[in-house]
């Protein structure tokens, strides 16, 4: 029976689902990130571990990779910050070792929007973004159904359009008031610790070490005045910048995903106000939904976009896309 | 020999222009517009010129129409709120006419976009955004060489962006600090007007009446410096909102055109520098460079997009667009 490997790179872990043409996921795993050896254990244990779980890659008609950094039209990665890897074409690599298997490489923020448009919230939408809420703000842009790498492989880089010209402190980017360092899980509990400095009001967000999102939200939710300001303070950021968003592609609906939606409908409602406040021109809003995959995004964008590599090669595929 | 007619609807002239299928220009004209019976006239002037102008549509293979408001994709047109006049269909109006006729219909601002792609400054560019500054800021987003419409036909609608948090006037959006209370000539005159009264500066500016974008400009490139710090001030929004877009879509090249783009590289230089201050992400910056087809982008623009269906329907057309 013919399958398809979805993998998905991250800094924590490695995961790897299979599916069927249809999109029935037949197996799904994960294993740690090995990221000694300039990434040369990263491959090795990616390709051991498909060929465990597929006998040497039977039947495997493709395998799709997202990687967490941008990549160019070719499959090249210059850079994945955060695992301090880079220089290295997964096309090539893997290639090597399936060379009858069709290989695609996307960008990881890409890849987990083009899961959710398949068999996630955006199910039915052919113009959407997911946005990662985690330890950054990350997004993935769809349009007409097909992702939008931009010239650079940079599209979606949402967390770092500067919207707030109070901020003081720099982002990691090296600017400085950028969308990630306000409404990233980090960014978060950055400025509600900066209003527990600030006001020394009566708040259950004392004395609480390590101070989280989640324990933010929580306590917002709860009605804890100092901690709902926080949130409220932060999100509004993101609502402007998904407005802004919205008048450059104008997308049916934006999908919220990683850690920090795990904070649901209260959060949702936050976003949804201030990206109403900030889009006056457009009668008809977008809609703000909760991602619906969790950590499985990836794996499902990243077999779905070597399903598409091969319908665009016109190499035989079901119509069932 | 095969012709294609591109029509661009403006809100004080309808501009006409005959192309051959490799893109050359044959004839090119226009008429005042007339808006009275609610677009009735309109587009009894539309029929007649193309009539008078190519032998009631001898050998014309397509006509492509740009209009100054959201069109959906069936080609309705709710409303051209700067002409007053909505609910028409051009595919159906022409449609009627030239039965035989392919009719393609498109926003003004992604037309002329598509326009500056084939023709113009974007020549050899996929990934662009057309910005034209006139008495309003519009643009056109190109990607993989095709215009990106949205959901509702709004996608660069970048003018209300919400960008300025100083900004006390409304926005004819129903906003406030819109990019197009700063960017447009509009807001170019507007706010320098209000530095006048604060400054009680020595400038040349003064008792000038009317005030227009060009004296401003005029003035900041002989050395006046109110004038030059208020074309500063208004084009760094136009720099941020820039970078924003870029952290969407990544293009490789915005190209400005409209009245206010005739201060030229003096206007260039000051949206690079703000633009490349609020990109610190990308290391490679995106080029700005002055749109070139001047007022004819427009009927460029809608004779290629009506190419480029027939081309989608697979009719017959050379391959060299």
């Amino acid at each position: 029976m013919k399958r398809y490997v979805g993998v998905d790179i991250g800094g924590t872990d490695i995961k790897f689902g299979i599916f069927t043409e249809t999109g029935q996921i037949m197996d799904k795993w994960h294993v740690s990130t090995d990221i000694r050896g300039q990434g040369k254990n990263l491959w090795n244990q990616i390709i051991m571990e498909i060929c465990v779980h597929t006998e040497n890659g039977k039947d495997v008609k493709g395998i799709g990779v997202g990687v967490p950094g941008p990549v160019q039209k070719d499959g090249f990665v210059e850079v994945c910050v955060n695992l301090g890897i880079g220089n290295f074409n997964p096309k090539e690599i893997l290639g090597r070792i399936f060379p009858k298997t069709t290989i695609a490489v996307g960008n990881d923020a890409n890849v987990a929007a083009l899961g959710e448009m398949w068999q996630g919230s955006g199910q039915g939408y052919e113009n959407l973004v997911v946005v990662t809420l985690g330890t950054g703000v990350g997004s993935g842009v769809i349009i007409d159904g097909k992702i939008v790498y931009g010239a650079k492989g940079m599209s979606g880089e949402i967390g770092h359009m500067m919207v707030n010209p109070d901020e003081t402190d720099l982002c990691t980017c090296g600017g400085r008031g950028c969308l990630d360092q306000m409404a990233s899980a980090t960014g978060i509990v950055r400025y509600t610790k900066s209003l527990l400095v600030q006001k020394c009001a009566s708040t259950r967000l004392n004395h609480q070490e390590p101070l989280t999102a989640r324990i933010i939200f929580d306590a917002a939710r709860a009605g804890d005045r100092l901690a709902a300001q926080g949130v409220e303070h932060c999100l509004s950021f993101l609502g402007k910048s998904l407005a802004f968003v919205s008048y450059v592609i104008d997308p049916d609906i934006f999908v919220i995903g990683g850690g920090v939606s795990r904070a649901g409908d209260y959060l949702i409602e936050i976003v949804q106000k201030y990206y109403n406040q900030y889009s006056v021109l457009k009668k008809e809003k977008a809609r703000i939904v909760l991602a619906s995959l969790g950590n499985d995004a990836g794996i499902y964008g990243a077999a779905r976009m070597v399903m598409e590599e091969k319908r665009g090669k016109n190499e035989n595929i079901s119509g069932s896309l």
